[in-house]
């Protein structure tokens, strides 16, 4: 299986066969060729160095259609939702609730889904399908598999890039859906134009695995599963965070985060939890926040970018990875001073680059 | 007075006279001398290539003090405690009603206070004393004014060194007020064992200026000014929070946040505050949270000295500086990918770097 996944997935991409040509790629995109889009995803998420050049060259085009579009409509008409919430909250099915809804309204929607069965294998494009099955049928929807691992935090994120594709390929509704735990919400907020929190009708009871600070992080709170004996926990828990809320720090640009519930088996609420975030981003476009968010992210994206490249070579060289493995454990016994653990291992890797 | 402040406060470092030992300095530190620490802190304040050295020879003296307790007792023995709130909430007087409290207690009190006065004169030990005269007056208590720049976040920032010297003079209740707003509300965090958040009596509206995601982080919250026409207000907000801390997510190794309310005037509270701080650290130790939390931020604090040192000559190269204000610009124009920005100002660099 994942002989047929590479030749069908790289076939644009193998070092014996021609080389993919971002022009084509990017006029393929544009035409809303899903093939072109399979394609230039498999090219970006690539680590040949040959295609690093490529996947750069097209992302800089796509970019430069966004800036385009910017300047004749001055706010970004497309909307990028981050979908978070521990597991089991239900956020595959409430993506597929929610993209099926947009797709009626006459939207394109793109989804970024985590994988849950490619933990080990990198970058599938066949990867499992049968979560979203109904939406993954749809003309207007493209669904991405990404394997859990690497995704959302880490070296190996794409997602940002990602995003840059479905656009350009114009999709107007990308949903980036996370894994839940760890450091891929926190990374997931710097990625998108509104978050939006999967809860739970409960008390709260389900944020045990879940980053502290995340639940005053999100735009949107919905509580999913509010049907049949959930119904009026659901509606408790609903009214609980939205008296709740008032007691946090507001987001920048008075955006007041709102508190929904749906169902995405019955389907009620999908259309509420639909204009809400409509109204989310026609807020800021109106008072610039939108623009604005995106304007930061992309800064701290090329800041990030510099700090990894500055620090790349240091924590790859194999001497220092034992040097550094070794402080770290003097650190951790309180034996040494962690700046001074710092500066021995600098210098030290001044010499190594020197010899 | 700034010749004046110099001779004083860093007799011991001048260039032309002995310099300081960190032998004799770690000696009067172990005595409770108030001067030795004076001159230990403005050590590893300054910028001096001598007294670098010197600094981190000290620190790591204190480090292995700390190592030698810890074996002893198992658990630290100290308690930092982050003092954070929005500018105007109290958080100085507060520090002095729980300091004064501490010490009557017969606890060491260290203090470091933010100085308002000093936003340009660079570590000053003569600053601005008027704020907590009652406190600074004990003989149990040391209180450090520093700048509101330049701490809390930044390459210069020397708390973390601070904490671990007012510690080794014996200071057993380590309390650091923040300015309240921007970055230094996360920084802090990561450099104490219990964040205080303090709150004014109402609905929140004071948080307007504080980051985001840090009430979920604070391990205690405390409605301050509760007294006189407030009282009533404070009593609701009080159980407001209460009710709302329950919707997020705990805090590792299952400490639940509390929310109380003193008053700085009448001092209402302040011993149940005490208690509270009292219990948090007996938690932590008994469950293991507080050494584990001491040895994560030593770590940490290894890994942000490692970016910042590979990183700082990059930044500071003069044609490297011109060149990223340019890439930024187009970056923020969304004329150029953020990676393809990156790779441009990191070659640039490889290149100056071997001409």
């Amino acid at each position: 299986m994942s002989a047929s996944k590479d030749t069908a997935g790289n076939r644009f991409l193998s070092r014996q066969r021609d080389e993919p040509d971002p022009v084509q790629l990017l006029h393929g995109l544009k035409e809303g060729n899903r093939q072109a889009l399979a394609r230039a995803l498999t090219l970006v998420e690539s680590d040949l160095p040959e295609h690093r050049l490529l996947g750069r060259n097209l992302i800089e085009a796509c970019l430069h259609e966004e800036a385009i579009r910017g300047r004749n409509s001055e706010a970004p008409s497309t909307l990028r939702i981050g979908i978070t919430g521990v597991p089991g909250v239900g956020k595959s099915s409430l993506i597929e609730a929610l993209g099926m809804h947009l797709i009626e309204e006459g939207k394109r929607v793109a989804v970024q889904a985590v994988d849950p069965s490619s933990e080990i294998s990198q970058g599938s494009i066949l990867g499992d399908k049968t979560r979203m099955e109904k939406l993954a049928a749809q003309d207007g929807a493209f669904i991405r598999p990404t394997p859990a691992r690497g995704t959302l935090g880490g070296v190996a994120d794409r997602t940002r890039e990602y995003i840059l594709l479905f656009e350009a390929a114009g999709y107007q509704r990308i949903l980036v859906e996370t894994v839940g735990v760890g450091q891929s919400e926190t990374a997931v907020h710097g990625m998108v134009d509104c978050l939006l929190l999967v809860l739970l009708p409960g008390a709260g009871d389900e944020l045990q695995g879940i980053k502290r600070g995340i639940v005053e992080m999100a735009d949107l709170l919905v509580v999913n599963k509010s049907d049949g004996d959930n119904l009026k926990r659901a509606e408790e828990t609903c009214r609980d965070y939205q008296r709740a809320l008032h007691l946090f720090p507001p987001t920048p640009h008075g955006w007041s985060p709102k508190v929904l519930r749906c169902s995405s088996i019955t389907g009620n609420g999908i259309p509420e939890l639909a204009q809400a975030l409509e109204d989310f981003a026609a807020t800021g476009r109106q008072n610039g926040a939108f623009a604005e968010r995106r304007r930061q992210q992309n800064t701290a994206w090329l800041h990030e970018a510099l700090r990894e490249g500055l620090s790349a070579e240091f924590y790859r060289h194999p001497a220092i990875r034992e040097a550094l493995a070794e402080e770290e454990n003097q650190v951790l016994l309180n034996v040494v001073h962690p700046l001074a653990a710092a500066e021995r291992l600098l210098a030290r890797f001044e010499q190594l680059k020197s010899s």
